[in-house]
């Protein structure tokens, strides 16, 4: 069997709860752990340069198969070089399977053994997605990371459907592996399902830990379900996931979850809030949210974040930006974006300073006062 | 009197042609001339960042009174310490008066000789413009040039309305300048007109010109003419101005024109031209303009121009642009804008070394010749 080219290295666990600091060493370099990745769904994280997302700290990127197979196509990018040359990023790419994608925006889905049937929301016409179709396109866009086909499930279903769909992705896990074509460049993630029931989490675990897939991620989760609810089948499913691999909760960036998730022994996580509530000018700051659009920012000539280093914090006051969003200017939505992933990757660049000194849940007591998680009525995510 | 805090330095004029090479030394700054000043009519050039304006060497920019009056207000970029703080922008700024968009923009107006009455284009409230409260914005605003009130009238008018107006913009120009309330730090420029007609605007210069004003320039003109008609005027009217004042073209941003007024002895252009059709998808190249949402770019994976340096011609496709266009992608825009920008200050930078080897007759030629001037059914601007 070949050497995966993506391997994960244990650094540390924190004595005092199961945050792990590691390195996910990639083809296109090595990135710490636990990260958070920026989206960029169509080849571009929205407003944000590919130099200015290195500035801020972004040392991995998503972009969303679905998007980028209908737009500008696959073949395309195969042509281009693949998407880090097509799109200008020498970092590592991970790619989503389109699976969510198709289940949320697409109509008139079918879903069957071989795969889903659907019309795409850009020019409805009908496409077919199956784990060999997911597998060749991430195989022509050339990312790091691909993530297998699994089936977006609502959170609240029968037992026997979720059953149901968690074998089904698992037999989608094994057609990935053998449809991958690229292995000495590529890595195959699987994704484990099993919505909030304990056993099938734990045997959608072991079925794909059985393939040997070098990462996991935990699907099905922050879609709708409560807060404590997502605790609880982290606080199950993660004992379950081999130690050695990295492990990828999807679709998570408020400041709480990441803590509560890192410390369940998350590694990796990806949202599009940061840069999609900053295009409405939500601002990610230390003390909380703060929106840049209230008419009371419109003579606070105070820095826009006297905490952060990024080019948007240190250099303009929450006036201007007020004046931006006002005068709805395109370079509003640049600054904002380039705020608030600066404010995630520093928070997990800190985070990741607290597991080596094993102080994780002391600086997460820390933060989460001063961000206002413990007040009534806080303004939350 | 005091010295005035803006001051022209002539270098050298070309052999062969009325092109000048000076410098114009300002309370931010040295700049260089002949110079292109982009456009940040809302205290922000649209979707470009302060520090990129930099990098494709813009040394001065225009902001538009008009829109900062009216938002977020001079009297709050006052407060914030003035326009350059304000936006963070360090080296030299030039407003315009106001009066342009007042005839352009604004509702219902009425001129006399005291000012203009009209209704704002935001809210549709009543607001009154006179070359007082001309200078009390700029004032507040703070930039190193100011430009007086003047009409803004059609280029095809009756002599005698021109007549009228003309000598009214040149009473406009003394209240402006006993109005002054910073000349030791900011510059008042002066507006000739007269529209085509000789007399007029020898007489409008002469009036100026006796106001021994740090700078003039040539107003009512890219509204309409063509460009021999702007190029007579130009002709006549030039000779006029005194030698050791800069000249300023408003409005104008074809490279034939920049050509044909450099070589006439203007100094100083602004333009919205390079980042409006940026944001359309059209691009200034040395070969002429290319319309990068064309389809036939979709698989042109060259680099956007191999002839720039700026860091959106030499790291994107032609394809990866035309998906971003595409798409809709909001990083579109910022790339493409930087592009143009680069290619007119580049133009402008050639055209400073041409003039200073006594060969700007050839350049032009040669550059015309490229850009497709010359060819029939050429796409223009
Ligand atoms: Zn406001
Ligand atoms: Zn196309």
């Amino acid at each position: 069997m070949t050497k995966s080219p993506v391997s994960y290295e244990l650094l540390h666990v924190d004595k005092h709860s199961g945050a792990r600091r590691g390195i996910i060493h990639t083809p296109h370099g090595d990135w710490q752990t636990p990260m958070f990745m920026p989206v960029g769904t169509q080849a571009t994280v929205k407003s944000m340069q590919p130099r200015e997302l290195k500035e801020v700290g972004s040392q991995i990127i998503l972009a969303n198969t679905y998007h980028l197979w209908i737009r500008p196509g696959d073949e395309l990018i195969k042509k281009a070089g693949g998407l880090h040359k097509f799109m200008d990023w020498d970092q590592a790419i991970l790619t989503d399977s389109g699976g969510f994608q198709v289940f949320s925006l697409a109509d008139t889905r079918s879903i069957t053994e071989k795969g889903v049937t659907f019309k795409n929301n850009v020019d409805g016409s009908t496409m077919f997605l199956s784990p060999e179709v997911a597998m060749k396109i991430q195989n022509n866009l050339g990312p790091d990371i691909m993530m297998q086909l699994d089936e977006a499930v609502p959170y609240f279903e029968t037992y026997d459907y979720i059953k149901e769909s968690t074998e089904r992705s698992a037999r989608w896990a094994l057609r990935a592996l053998k449809a991958h074509k690229r292995p000495d460049e590529q890595a195959l993630f699987g994704i484990v399902q099993g919505a909030g029931f304990k056993e099938l989490r734990q045997n959608s675990a072991k079925d794909l830990a059985s393939l040997d897939l070098p990462g996991y991620a935990i699907g099905g989760l922050s879609v709708g379900e409560s807060k404590k609810e997502m605790n609880r089948v982290l606080d199950f499913t993660t004992p379950w996931l081999p130690e050695d691999k990295p492990r990828y909760l999807m679709g998570v960036a408020a400041p709480d979850s990441l803590f509560d998730s890192v410390a369940r022994g998350i590694d990796m996580f990806d949202c599009v809030l940061p840069t999609r509530i900053a295009r409405k000018g939500s601002l990610m700051t230390r003390f909380g949210r703060i929106v840049i659009t209230n008419h009371k920012y419109k003579d606070d000539f105070s820095q826009l974040d006297p905490d952060l280093d990024d080019y948007a914090s240190t250099h303009f006051t929450k006036a201007y930006l007020h004046h931006l969003f006002n005068t709805n200017e395109l370079l509003g939505y640049n600054l904002a974006s380039m705020h608030n992933l600066r404010y995630l990757l520093k928070l997990m660049a800190d985070m990741r300073t607290a597991i080596e000194n094993d102080q994780f849940l002391d600086f997460r007591a820390q933060v989460l006062e001063e961000y206002g998680y413990n007040k009534p009525n806080a303004r939350l995510f």
